[in-house]
């Protein structure tokens, strides 16, 4: 269907088109865009792709993306790192920080559990978690993945797997806990689908617990 | 609103988000994607964007993109050198020469008269287009621009100033044509806009003229 004129730009067009979301249409405009702008811009957009995939590092506790041996959550005394909030990707973490609300560390998945995509738990850092609640440092995982199925099986295979581990060894006083499912704030109840508003309503909470302290 | 736990991973994002129709949502998804993949793929990515914007020449002639100085449509003698198509860059060269009902030549003019973009006919290819048709071997201009604000004023442009050049040289015998506007083919006539309609009923053809000839 595509004829291009040259070698250079059809392989810039065929490289782009790769990524996710990203068609033959696409690529050629932001191609085009490319060329239209300064080279300074280019090569610092080239460079960023080839040194983001070539340097990048990853903290040897919680496997987030780090420039440090140790990322700046892990490093951070001030944190509680007897609580380790269980997450897929580095985005998580990111919307997680962002709320303020969460003072312990975490530990990131690189995924979560999905044969669809030849995802295995063998593809995922579970291994790394369950030794360290193997150790007792842990007080309480909070495990924090999608609403979805694959986010309930691996869900589901973690808590297996942790209480595997625990058997047996009552002195260790560790507690799994998921974030809380429920209407959004801001969501209308009649729109709400009948799971949701069905567990909201077994998990109800006592009101003063929902009261903001200012 | 946004705390990246890496430089190169905010880098990185930074300059995808650069891109048009491209946010830092979607900048940062491609990033982890590029990230899960091999590193020979994202060199490849890299590399070509940055040989893209430095290696890149245009056809002396047409303007168009191309590996050779003379770009392939402007070298080939089977085609007829005394009609030029004028369009805005090589995604329409593309789409038309994907019809294969087209065997002149071409000339890119690299955009469209746009004030609100900044973009004035001082920077587009219009006087390279002018002296061409002066050497009086141009036989018929045919512009191909988009059917917006911008397309016509761009055609109407260039219309003045062949005009001009071409005034007292009678020996000149060139025709100026634009490609027809009309009901797309497929289309609902109950849903096409009044100014379309109407135009297509004031250039009406003979019927004869569009029997495909088999």
């Amino acid at each position: 269907m595509y004829n291009f004129p040259s070698k250079l730009l059809e392989n810039a067009v065929n490289e782009l088109a790769k990524l996710p979301g990203i068609g033959k249409k696409t690529a050629l405009r932001l191609v085009l865009h490319l060329l239209k702008g300064d080279t300074i811009n280019t090569d610092a957009l080239g460079e960023s792709i080839i040194r983001l995939r070539r340097d990048i590092t990853y903290c040897k506790k919680c496997h987030n993306i780090s420039d440090t041996e140790i990322c700046l959550i892990c490093s951070n005394l001030q944190r509680d790192h007897s609580i380790i909030c269980v997450v897929e990707d580095v985005r998580d973490v990111m919307a997680i920080e962002n709320t303020n609300q969460y003072k312990g560390v975490y530990h990131i998945l690189g995924g979560i559990i999905s044969p669809m995509d030849g995802i295995g738990p063998g593809n995922l850092n579970i291994v790394t978690l369950i030794n360290k609640a193997a150790k007792g440092e842990v007080k309480e995982i909070i495990m924090a993945l999608s609403a979805t199925m694959e986010g309930d099986t691996t869900n589901f295979y973690i808590y297996k797997r942790l209480k595997a581990c625990l058997s047996g060894r009552q002195e260790f006083n560790l507690t799994i806990t998921t974030i809380a499912r429920g209407i959004a704030i801001g969501d209308d109840l009649e729109y709400t689908d009948e799971i949701t508003l069905g567990r909201s309503i077994l998990n109800r909470t006592p009101y003063e617990n929902t009261l903001v302290k200012y």
